[in-house]
């Protein structure tokens, strides 16, 4: 009845769509079967209350020792797309076509960007920029004062720490670094003013009402703390290494492929490649019966599939834009997953070439 | 570090807090665990994406048939706080003052409630109505054409149908019926107009954007799949046969108690009362210490404690409803559970009267 369910897409397929989400992480897992048996609303003042209120606090602890911004309030809501609306609406806050929809929704879109991707920011106090960008995976370096950033795509993938990157406010959410889906948070700086959209009960301080995700909440702050040590082992080099001998094979194997952002700083695992003529839908359509798990623009909007509006805000034309796909590792990626799609991917792209002349 | 954490409080103690939230059912338990090992975004287009897909919309068909919401609209919020906002904000909606602080945030609290609880609509279709009162039990008779109804509480308690009762839109929760927290829906009747207010990737036909909470939303499923069957098997009875034993045991030992909406309909398993002299924040504290969870007012609102709203809006005067506490059954509380806690309650309001007199 309902297709694919039940059934075991991940032995044998290669997922190399992290930028989308991430598999759950065990420390997650354990973390919310746990927090299963803890039965209390985190407002109630009896035991069963505390019990759950603790829960709450502990992640709340776990994601700002992760994030490096102890001492800054971390209000949790349902992930990042709630946590742009709660940042943003209402306050004519200016950005670039380069971010994502959910921050588009609310700003002033009149930021210019490079082709190399780079945002110029005149006045950061009113201005918003990605820290990295889902799709093309480049990093901006932020000026100092900027009023948000949306910190969704860097959480966990790079060495960031909020209380040193400038921002009054950042976004993060937890399904981008093994966490669950459906958590997030707006972190900012003490004492900084935020109106409330959800309103109610008054939890998170009267910043964000309804009762908490507790389960998902105890996920988010096991995934934050054991991100952050993965970071610390390096195995996000190791992610860099594999991600780097992907994007050699494809230049080696396909002249006219297009690597964006390939001179520039970029996540660890995000390779964004554009291959005229050859639509990225297909691609990752074909890729997909042959069992990779990859993406063309961003995953966030109900199975649409079109030209990425980031590529076009860098200023590739629309033909260029739509043939890009995505490929993004994860800690979990082996090199022979890499080159493995590196081979068939390759493949395709000739037979696409001989159907085409 | 944080107090409670870790401690299991649930075996030895009686929960009586169930309209605050509810432990989770084994059968949403299960369906989050098997849902944790779909890693995909249900937005991509790729198998495991699909797969994340069905996911959601299995529980979306679970709930429509739970809520006897066939062929109606099911989209998925966060909880009934994030659910009235998105229903009732902009929209001049009129309500009473006993309606959920979550709805009273976006009301125009105009409509008039009689002492035993029930309001006068004189305009349905631009006025909101819950179904049943969190605190009191009071059930209401919607009106035709009413435009929202806040069906947390009734959802799960009450044999109830969407398509029958005659309301545009209603809100649900999760974790009021066996489900996790933080997760709920706006249900409405196809072709209403429903203005997104978390905005972004489009997801949920566009009414309410942001990567959806997988692993919740599975839980949430089940969970109305399972409340559905034990309403059908008269579990509820059962409940509603040892809150009036409580009752009975309670007016019995006690003459100066009130007992609220007694004489009208009332959930099954809700039992207020108030007992003037003596306040409900210190009689939750002391049960709380002798082992029995239950709340003074609304428990959703970060550990404020404070005369009930809604008691006052009834009628009742302001030390009678500061006085008031609520006793919320659920489907596992046994016949010892009440007859422990009213045994208890009543040797602490003797001591109380000792102390007053």
């Amino acid at each position: 009845m309902f297709p694919g369910l039940g059934k075991d897409v991940s032995m044998k397929r290669v997922y190399l769509d992290h930028n989308a989400t991430t598999p759950l992480r065990p420390e997650a897992r354990d973390a919310m079967i746990a927090a299963m048996d803890v039965c209390g609303n985190p407002s109630s003042v009896h035991a069963e209350g505390r019990a759950a209120k603790a829960l709450v606090e502990r992640a709340r602890a776990q994601i700002a020792a992760a994030f490096g911004a102890e001492g800054a309030d971390i209000v949790f809501t349902s992930g990042s797309t709630e946590g742009a609306s709660l940042a943003l609406a209402g306050r004519e806050i200016h950005g670039a076509a380069i971010e994502h929809d959910a921050v588009r929704s609310w700003i002033v879109e009149d930021l210019a960007v490079s082709l190399s991707g780079v945002v110029t920011v005149p006045d950061p106090e009113n201005a918003t920029v990605q820290l990295a960008n889902s799709e093309t995976g480049v990093v901006q370096s932020l000026p100092a004062g900027l009023a948000v950033t949306d910190a969704t795509q860097a959480f966990g993938k790079l060495p960031v720490a909020f209380n040193w990157l400038g921002a009054q406010m950042a976004l993060v959410s937890a399904h981008k670094l093994g966490g669950p889906k459906g958590v997030g948070a707006v972190v900012l700086k003490r004492g900084t003013d935020l109106q409330a959209q959800i309103k109610g009960g008054g939890q998170e301080m009267g910043r964000r009402s309804g009762t908490e995700n507790v389960i998902g909440i105890s996920g988010f702050g096991a995934a934050a703390e054991a991100a952050a040590k993965d970071l610390a082992n390096g195995v996000w080099e190791q992610v860099k290494e594999f991600r780097n001998i992907l994007e050699m094979a494809l230049e080696a194997g396909s002249k006219s492929t297009i690597f964006v952002g390939k001179d520039i700083e970029r996540l660890p695992n995000t390779l964004c490649f554009a291959t005229p003529g050859w639509k990225g839908e297909t691609q990752v359509m074909q890729m997909d019966l042959a069992g990779f798990a990859v993406s063309a623009g961003s995953a966030c909007s109900s199975g649409k599939v079109r030209a990425s509006a980031v590529l076009t805000a860098m200023g590739y034309d629309e033909g260029t834009a739509a043939s890009a796909i995505r490929v993004s590792l994860g800690p979990q990626t082996s090199e022979e997953d890499v080159l493995r799609f590196a081979e068939t991917w390759l493949e395709k792209e000739k037979k696409h070439r001989a159907r085409a002349a």
